[in-house]
């Protein structure tokens, strides 16, 4: 690929930035879309304001881009939560170090590399991409230690840039911990794993326990209680009901026969209730018997102080470590109830199989993938498909395959991968949707990285032959070979599946449709109450992150990617404050507890980064190059042990002396 | 090697072992010999009884063996405390699952190796030692799922044995939890990283942080002094004073002139008074203003209920995590006092410096070890020392070279490595002995196992190579290759380390010549009181799970190794039970934290063995073995999570429900 083939890539997918987003411009302002484009205002307050038609609203304009820049912190804090001032935190970082990687980078190693062998320079144009990166310098070449320098100011200026984010959001998420106004969840403990005895019931063991052992703190519990099938039934009545209730509003009869709820709607409403009483709003008298039946050996508990909660949070509470377990409760709209009923002792075995099922589903995946890898490599295609290579002559046609197909059909086969990951991560047994979101955010990561990044680096010649998994010594060799060789297809990654996927997320086609749908076929002129979306953290953080990860391994082999990389995160800076202001609703938070993730992700990337540089070093033949790298590589782990003991105990557990200080009643 | 050579080697040992064990029933009947072999009651009660001369005392029994043999778990747990039962518990499980081995290998698995290929036997005593191992099976033999069975009952037998003792000695520690009497330490949590401010003192933090999060249940503190210069001098004065003492008794001048301490032995006891109130015995009234300069952020908090204790032990204090760091103190004896005034900051960075101290030493250690391994390969040695040719001809001298010099070499080389290890624990930064003394034990056994083990299997053709270290996929393979050949050296090293082992400490070699030289040379009438010695952990249960390991590795592929080890075992099952009824003094237990190490331990040899067993099904082409051993190691795995879930929490932090049922006053 050449200079000429890649800015045509960039041409192709900037012109496609441009249409979708004046095209989402466009569409913001029609009223018909306001549940689609302002989401949160539109759950406040579901009036339906009718503007008069005029022209303004066809012609594009970059208001949207004005406001998404002006928006403080406060305000993404106030709207959307401390997850989304973490989010917003992830882009900032990484436009601040990319930028200083982009700055040395650029100024200094590309013209090393371009420079670094003595050959006749094409046109600028009809240069090959590979000469701007490091696979261009002489061996044993004297100008590695520009290499080498970036490398210790990216790595000095990323490590100093984590603590402070760190610090800071340590800092929200207690502030958020204290601050908050006081809610229920703060009181209550959810309790696991209750012994089951012939003699009484749950409900009294809960009782006795914790009267027994915290006679002071204790004030009173609620069961989880089984869903039977008649429960299932309500709940699949009361959902289709609501359903109904969009298309046929409540006051108004006609404009559309509904011959199911004719008259039926009242008798729809009382079963909801009742459904509603089942997770435990009425009390426990009636159905006494059956109810006892139905209880479920986890409940939650109510503490007189936050800090009681707290400390039976985190105290270990039986010697049988299965039984009595106990957790802080989630917020109400966090809970996850239908996984509550799970016995605790199962919850170990559900994760190591889920872990197995995700490990097997990442191997799976390696088939289409591989089939993408060989888009690339257009002489093997054209050789196992001789057909096509009279297409594959045209130029245009060459650069296409070559620059964007590969990327596209890789996107596709993605998006397959976050409902899957959710679907294990609930299986898991996670008690609250935040914590399945954050276990899903993990998986999903993982997945990306390993699919996209090492399957891509190590799949051109190595994978077929299945030998990388038998050197463990040779790795460091055998990825710097592979990576700046590699570089090439990660730019267009970046190009392609970063800046179209940052538009899709702006102009979100699939509630646009299902709008549309409503609107024009189903005729329906209620707005829908309940579609509101939370912030899909499981696909953006690994998505921020594998951009990250390839900005960082390539920048110094490779520093054309830069750029791209920059470009990519100030889009993704006013897409997502433009989302989090707007669409998206935050029912639930888990306080930045995403932020040990991204940190340690970033720190991966950062030591493999210096690991393929000293592979790369090595084959250079740069022994100096090579002895300055690894006491880099031994820092940067030490400084995330540092993080490691310095903050992460506050976002697994919270401190008695905050839970004290502000909200014991 | 060949039968008659190892019959030869098992001759030696056993004649050593009857040796020393007749000496030392000689031995301990010597009154003088009292204070060396009857510590424990001449501590209690240190009485001279001078019993008159009779030829009974120069005659070797085996009452000691009967008393030893007879001792109840009671008596061990009066005697020893729990730590000392949980030793027991280590042999007598190894007994259990060894004799099981040995049954089912030696009738089942050991015909086959013999007859395992058509070949002319030789005279059983001429028969080399591979012909009872796995390497005489066919490739392809139809016999191999005897093996794989013997893997199944050995594994399975196994995990039921770890059940069960997992599970008694948990309930041993929660009844040693709850049943101890009473005292300050229960109610004592250890707080480090206080942190410091110019305003007050580190006691007035302490004093105002515990009385506002914990108003109802704390009760006082003690600072942590730091010891000055002064206070070094004079504890090492008070040390000689010690010293002296002992040779010069306080009661009687004269015997021996002593120009140092005539006449000052008061002034010393004065001085040795004060130095102990430096560690907290005094008020803190006098010397008001240097002590303020002279206390460290550490500090012993005592609070109203054990409960209380526990809580403030189990929670997250501080916002900062490196802040107001708590955990239960250790008892008065078990506090390690010199450890405690290094700054909690350090104690992480300190703990990565020796973690690479320790490994850099493991590998260190290579040298040694390849050159014994190089004496069991005599064709080699004789080829680079020509002059050795001429002795080692004869056979007497090639047997024992071959069978006997390699072991005592390596021993000699390892008894420096505990004292080494232990160093590295102290400079951790532990502040309890038992603790050191656990993380002593578990680097001891990391070096043994690594250093003994794996070193020997790989040394012999693969390390000069360093190839070893680059495939990961061969490593099955290469142990499989490896292992049975190595077996012999093993046996032999079980005959020689492992049975000598135990006669030396069963003689007190080193205490045995102390005493002698006390007596006999400086003259010294008194008895030494302060010479008493706890037991030895970090050094004994490594031993004993290196045997153990050994036996496991070798039972299928060399069923040979299996009696020795039996041998063994119940040698040490005698031999230490007589250890701890009679010499060693129990100062402070850590209320069998050990274990866990011992369960974890135990799972990788099994792993480990059943990984060898699959490489070795690969070798021998036996798709089905290979195929049924692979579920087994999952399913070990599996177990070990199971009891890792079930059991370990407990092993780290006390529950609540103990705490608060027996002891809240």
């Amino acid at each position: 690929m050449d200079i000429g083939a890649l800015l045509t890539s960039a041409g192709i997918n900037i012109a496609i930035c441009v249409v979708l987003l004046s095209l989402y411009s466009i569409l913001r302002k029609q009223p018909s879309n306001v549940s689609v484009y302002f989401t949160r205002r539109f759950v406040s307050e579901p009036v339906k304001r009718s503007d008069p038609f005029c022209l303004e609203r066809f012609v594009p304009s970059a208001s949207w881009i004005m406001r998404a820049w002006q928006a403080t912190d406060e305000e993404i804090l106030a709207v959307g939560g401390v997850d989304a001032v973490v989010f917003m935190r992830i882009v900032v970082f990484s436009i601040r170090i990319f930028s200083i990687a982009a700055m040395i980078c650029i100024f200094l190693v590309l013209p090393v590399n371009y420079y670094g062998q003595e050959m006749q320079h094409k046109r600028i144009h009809a240069e090959s991409l590979e000469v701007f990166t490091i696979g261009n310098v002489k061996e044993g070449s004297k100008w590695l230690w520009t290499h080498c320098l970036a490398l210790y100011v990216i790595s000095c200026s990323a490590c100093v840039l984590l603590y402070f984010e760190y610090k800071s959001i340590t800092k929200m998420r207690l502030a958020h911990i204290t601050g908050s106004p006081p809610n229920p969840s703060h009181f209550t403990v959810l309790v696991r794993g209750i012994p089951w005895s012939p003699d009484h019931s749950y409900s009294d063991a809960v009782e006795k326990f914790f009267s027994t052992y915290y006679p002071a703190s204790y004030v009173s519990h609620q069961m989880v209680y089984r869903a039977g099938t008649v429960e299932k039934l309500m709940k699949d009545a009361e959902k289709m009901y609501r359903m109904l209730k969009t298309v046929e509003p409540h006051g108004k009869q006609g404009s559309m026969p509904c011959c199911l709820c004719g008259g039926t709607t009242h008798s729809f409403k009382m079963l909801s209730h009742e459904a509603e009483s089942v997770k435990g709003k009425t009390s426990v008298d009636e159905l006494q018997s059956t109810q006892r039946e139905k209880e479920r050996p986890a409940a939650f508990v109510f503490f007189r102080t936050r800090y009681a909660a707290v400390v039976a949070a985190q105290v270990l509470q039986s010697p049988n470590p299965m039984l009595w377990v106990t957790q802080l409760a989630p917020e109400p709209h966090d809970v996850y109830w239908s996984n509550l009923s799970i016995p605790y002792k199962q919850v170990w075995l559900r994760k190591i199989a889920t872990l197995l099922g995700a490990i097997v589903f990442m191997f799976m995946f390696l088939v289409p993938v591989t089939f993408v890898q060989g888009l690339t490599q257009l002489d093997q295609l054209s050789h196992t498909f001789p057909f096509l290579k009279g297409i594959l002559k045209e130029k245009l046609m060459n650069q296409l395959v070559t620059g964007y197909l590969p990327s596209v059909i890789l996107i596709l086969f993605l998006y397959a991968v976050p409902p899957t990951m959710m679907l294990f991560s609930t299986m898991e047994g996670n008690v609250s949707r935040s914590e399945r979101k954050r276990s899903t955010c993990i998986k999903v990561l993982y997945f990306t990285i390993w699919n996209v990044f090492f399957v891509n680096v190590l799949s051109g010649s190595i994978i077929r032959q299945l030998s990388v998994f038998s050197s463990v010594r040779d790795i460091p060799t055998q990825l710097a070979k592979a990576v700046p060789t590699q570089a090439t297809f990660f730019t267009t990654y970046v190009l392609s599946s970063g800046w179209a996927s940052l538009s899709c997320e702006v102009i979100q086609l699939f509630a646009l449709l299902c709008n549309a749908f409503r609107k024009f076929i189903l005729r329906s002129k209620e707005e829908p109450s309940n579609c509101t979306l939370t912030f899909p953290h499981h696909t953006e953080i690994p998505r921020l992150l594998l951009f990250g990860l390839l900005g960082f391994t390539c920048s110094v082999m490779a520093p054309l990617i830069l750029p791209f990389v920059l470009v990519y995160f100030f889009l993704a800076f006013l897409v997502y404050r433009n989302q989090i202001l707007h669409v998206y609703v935050s029912k639930y938070e888990c306080g930045g507890q995403f932020w040990p993730i991204v940190h340690n992700t970033t720190i991966f990337s950062l030591v493999l980064t210096q690991i393929i540089a000293l592979g790369v070093f090595g084959i250079k033949q740069s022994p100096v190059a090579s002895g300055f790298t690894i006491p880099l590589i031994f820092f940067t782990l030490l400084f995330n042990e540092y993080c490691r003991q310095r903050f992460s105990p506050v976002f697994k557990s919270s401190p008695a002396q905050v839970s004290i200080r502000n909200l014991s009643i």
